[in-house]
């Protein structure tokens, strides 16, 4: 009756007795899969997990693990353990379209209503955080719910320890419009009314995961964004294992812009001024596609394409939003990714209807 | 994207895309096994389970849905659902003994420590929650979270709403001996300092679980026991269209005795005081075996063996007791109820060595 901390003592997701009655629903990637990382938290990364999995079984999320608010934050605080809410929605994104895919994704995602002790929490951060619990160990306990989820693909946290997100702000006080602020945590920073300038991690030098740091290394593409830009994008460029790995890995980058300014921290934020952000915070890096839709950077174009410039990046336009114009559609992105992936180098630009791609 | 209240429609257990590597994981059952419906709760169900679950694959354990403490009865007074404790328990006992079965069996048990909002809570308990949170349907929620463990059977509540239990007891006053109070709630009679005379339900003719109904007349054998004699045993027999099931059934039907007298409710009881008890409240129901641990009914053999006499039943003594005489012994156990069920009515009484029983 021995618990492996581990299961099967290697990568789980690829463990022999993988229980799904399908490769794509297994987490077993396909030899010669693409390998794609992508970076991110909360919807935005689900949403690029969304499209992903229709494109390769071969996917490690890379996670934020910075949230201090809702339920998350409660168990953060109960326990001392990572908030579980942002890989929690990641393993909800990368469950399949079968019934148990759509059932287990919607009861890891259901939150309890009322007012009592377990009004809020949701159903799938209890689980992962009571693997926690008794397993001790955070990578494996995500690999053993990923198994039961019967997840495509991998979701791992930016960091082994907890984290607070410090922005600097300014224009926090309408009577000091010039002040520069601090403001820290992630649920404080989404929210406030300033201006975010930049943000830092506390701590500075958090415990790499070290598979997380190998994913990185190992992969053929890696996906920012998109998302929460200051609290669910940046934060991995500051992890500095992760930036390592970054500066190192010989996998191309491509960046997914928002289809719409988050209130609150980019609130006024052009296309554009995401990019500047990104250079901003790591400025030796690289890039090489920037995604973005059409219709969102409609009339901005011309700013962006300067900005996709300084990032030695090529700039790609498609549809991919849904209908609503606010959530990408995870069809639509799938194909703008396969293209993304599969084009070489010089087009990129060309449309978003290509066929699965290949290996680039 | 739409959620089946039952998975596939069917009963989940043998629905086609059933997830376990084979079958005895699967909880589907193998065609022409025989059928043994398990009614009871806590500990003693568990411990029957699991040994019941080495002996047929078409097992069904209805389950006391009374429990007013603890976990389970914080969430029965959050959400005013059944209790969910035992139910999560008789899940655990009927997980496999591989990898998969013996961790996530430890993960459903885990209690969350600490002194926060979580504290004492069952992660089982607050997944099966969630999924009755969600889903609505108790029984479409239990077979879920059975498909989910890869369980072998299947787990139903006794009645579809919570219950209290109401017990006569006297002498729980020691200046008054001979007044008679009534306890209400299963975690007061489970303690109560008094000797239990009786119990009944509250409300008093609940609603039943269909499916539960459709076991017990369908089924070769029905266990009772082992358990808590009044709070997990004897209250399947007053929901009346249970009652009325086990009386039309032509299923045979098993006492397990328990191994030691449980402090508080049956504190001081003999063996044969424990049928006694069973045929008050049942006054028309007949038995076919009652079965014994050898060294627990040592001295007390000729009372129980005409207590048994009195329930036109046969007494099996065999020995199924753990090394530490308080736990029942999974695989012998097993054995036990093998020889009982597939053994002649005229030699049920030789061993508890045989073979996997024949249909009897």
């Amino acid at each position: 009756m021995s618990l492996p901390s581990s299961p099967a003592g290697t990568p789980p997701v690829s463990a022999p007795d993988a229980s799904a009655p399908n490769a794509s629903a297994s987490g077993a990637s396909s030899p010669g899969a693409l390998k794609v990382v992508a970076l991110g938290g909360g919807h935005g990364l689900a949403a690029s997990l969304s499209a992903l999995r229709r494109v390769t079984t071969d996917l490690t999320a890379i996670v934020t693990v910075a949230d201090d608010g809702g339920s998350s934050g409660r168990l953060r605080q109960e326990f001392g353990v990572l908030p579980p809410g942002d890989l929690r929605m990641a393993l909800a994104a990368l469950c399949g379209d079968d019934d148990w895919g759509t059932t287990w994704a919607r009861v890891v995602q259901h939150r309890f209503g009322g007012t009592g002790e377990l009004s809020g929490h949701a159903v799938g951060n209890l689980l992962i955080a009571g693997l926690w619990d008794l397993l001790g160990d955070p990578v494996a306990a995500l690999d053993w719910v990923a198994r039961l989820l019967r997840v495509t693909g991998r979701v791992l946290p930016m960091a082994a320890v907890p984290l607070d997100i410090v922005a600097t702000v300014d224009g926090v006080d309408p009577a000091a419009p010039q002040a520069v602020s601090s403001v820290r945590g992630q649920a404080a920073v989404a929210v406030t009314p300033g201006r975010v300038r930049s943000i830092s991690l506390v701590p500075s030098d958090p415990p790499a995961v070290p598979d997380a740091v190998a994913a990185v290394l190992e992969a053929d593409w890696v996906v920012f964004g998109p998302g929460s830009w200051f609290t669910s994008v940046l934060p991995h460029l500051l992890v500095p294992s992760l930036a390592g790995a970054l500066a190192m890995t010989h996998a191309r980058k491509l960046v997914a812009l928002n289809l719409v300014p988050q209130p609150g921290e980019t609130e006024g934020f052009s296309p554009h001024r995401h990019l500047e952000v990104l250079a901003d915070h790591a400025p030796s890096l690289s890039f090489d596609v920037v995604l973005a839709d059409c219709g969102a950077v409609a009339g901005a174009e011309r700013e962006l394409a300067k900005a996709t410039e300084e990032l030695r990046a090529r700039l790609m336009l498609a549809d991919v939003a849904a209908g609503d114009g606010i959530r990408h559609d995870p069809v639509l992105l799938a194909a703008a990714y396969r293209t993304a992936f599969g084009a070489t180098a010089s087009d990129v630009m060309t449309d978003n209807t290509g066929q699965p791609g290949e290996r680039g």
